[in-house]
């Protein structure tokens, strides 16, 4: 399934997701069809609740970076359809469950499924998610259950972790990339490792495409987290973030509270604790923490375009170029 | 792994499973191994919560179905220790979830995850619990996760329905076996077929043992709904059994409701919504329905054990001869 559509021109200007991922936007319809087509038994049983999930499509990274690894590496296949849409099946099930577990009413300005069906089918239409997710694997090889297998468990361990470790304002940089490993950069780098397997690739390609995809998906939550941090200048610094609010500790953060002489590492403690946003993000100000994540980011994006350089030129590679620099530049 | 305790001896008198198990006993075990080593990495980060899982442990009746299969079939080898594993690990993972469903505090004497570490804690422990059950089965093969990824579609696929038709007090037979199956008889189903199939035994022999699994679960389940409806003589009737609290009808009274005249029927349903347990037992029993639900539970007893009727005899096949006459005659 090849597309016609030119790649994109350097310099990259970030663009909206849909247009970025053009030279396989045929084959993200292939893998939405898969996906439907998975659901479809259960249309007469459970119809608004299946036809409610549209409204969990996004950006569809997951799929897209599958997608342009195969087309990079050497060509996409019928596998590449089918685990494009388990991956993008498992990451709707971990934000079904997400919903449930942040009390979510509105997610994409529509309601969430736990607003509209409640927390127990919220929790089995979850469920539900993941196992055909790794039945719809399961029609590819058991080496592809393998590798989704080992990713989704880092996922839920990753999710877990961030749950039992809300409220330690003691968190390492260490812990903070276990937690978005799992949140993030395990998914992506099992998409780079599949895209790169499913296409013929070496072992060798396919590490690096994986690296690709876990520097990616790290680099993309560290920008999120900035993003729910400092938010839009209209309300920066006026309420803490999301992530603040739950009292999960992000980079910028545990940067900034290392740098801190004790004592005011201390009173920042219970700014947090209090909710002072003012004072946190002048705090962040003050250890140049924002611009330590930042470079972080940049950092990573760098590292994730160097495990390319081996690769053919292609539009395919063209994209995967130019998306950690998307990653970490959006402003959404 | 062979046994060397005696088989029991006919006529069979229902015992504690444990020592109904007895001729898989060390491999139930190895299972037991298998699951503690999967989860052994998380010991240091969720000590307790890991720990407190083996109050999640019953009957073992999925482990040790996939096992007595293998010995019946053929004799049980490495990979029957990893399926016994995977299934208990799905089992676990619905019960984590269906105390989260029912908002239990307390499991077998002991209190549930979720009354100690809370819902959130509890929605990402059963989806680890599932996402390493299918990462366990990879180690497998890609057929054993195509088989367990099926069974395990059914599962939670019944499960939203029992949800979704909650409060419908109009539910069908045949609506009642689509519960059923998802509950429980599609992972015993799956069980038989899984202990049959890596016992090297034919598709015949293996869709036999799937019968036999099926008919099992569906004696069993009927045989649990009984028991939830009639209780013990002490409360029976005082109060309605829990899936009557929680307006699931189970198949007498889907029976009771057939049998009696139209607004005999409608005044029963409202009985049910009042909680009037007296008015409703004196209903079942008019319309006989206890028995008839005794009846098909002896039914399914009968067909199960004759899928077994062309193995050869051994300790194994006489405890499975033995299991669907216990699934309906025991007392808890």
């Amino acid at each position: 399934m090849t597309s016609t559509i030119a790649p994109p021109v350097a310099p990259f200007v970030p663009r909206p997701a849909g247009s970025m991922f053009a030279p396989v936007a045929a084959d993200i319809d292939e893998a939405d069809r898969v996906f439907a087509a998975t659901l479809a038994p259960y249309q007469g049983l459970f119809g608004p609740l299946v036809q409610h999930l549209r409204h969990y499509r996004g950006k569809r990274l997951r799929p897209a970076l599958l997608l342009l690894a195969g087309k990079a590496c050497g060509g996409i296949t019928p596998p590449h359809h089918t685990l494009a849409a388990a991956v993008e099946m498992i990451h709707t099930a971990t934000l079904v469950h997400d919903d449930v577990l942040d009390e979510a009413d509105v997610r994409r300005h529509v309601s969430t499924v736990n607003a509209g069906w409640g927390n127990k089918v919220s929790i089995l239409l979850g469920d539900m998610l993941f196992t055909h997710a790794f039945h719809l694997t399961s029609t590819v090889d058991g080496r592809a259950c393998g590798i989704i297998g080992a990713a989704t468990n880092r996922v839920c361990a990753g999710e877990l972790r961030q749950v039992t470790e809300r409220g330690n304002l003691n968190l390492t940089e260490a812990d903070y990339y276990a937690v978005i490993d799992g949140k993030t950069a395990a998914l992506t780098e099992c998409c780079g490792r599949l895209g790169a397997l499913y296409a013929g690739a070496s072992e060798e390609t396919a590490d690096r495409l994986a690296n690709y995809g876990r520097a990616l998906g790290r680099a993309f939550q560290i920008a999120d987290d900035l993003l729910d941090l400092v938010g839009d200048e209209t309300t920066a610094g006026k309420t803490l973030g999301t992530d603040l609010q739950q009292q999960k500790l992000t980079l910028p953060v545990i940067h900034c509270l290392n740098r801190l002489p004790g004592g005011d590492a201390d009173r920042l403690r219970e700014r947090i604790r209090d909710g002072d946003g003012a004072a946190v993000l002048a705090a962040l100000r003050r250890t140049e923490s924002l611009a330590f994540a930042r470079g972080r980011a940049d950092e990573l994006a760098r590292a994730a375009r160097a495990e390319l350089a081996a690769l053919p030129r292609s539009d395919a590679r063209a994209v995967l170029e130019a998306l950690p620099e998307w990653a970490v530049r959006r402003e959404k």
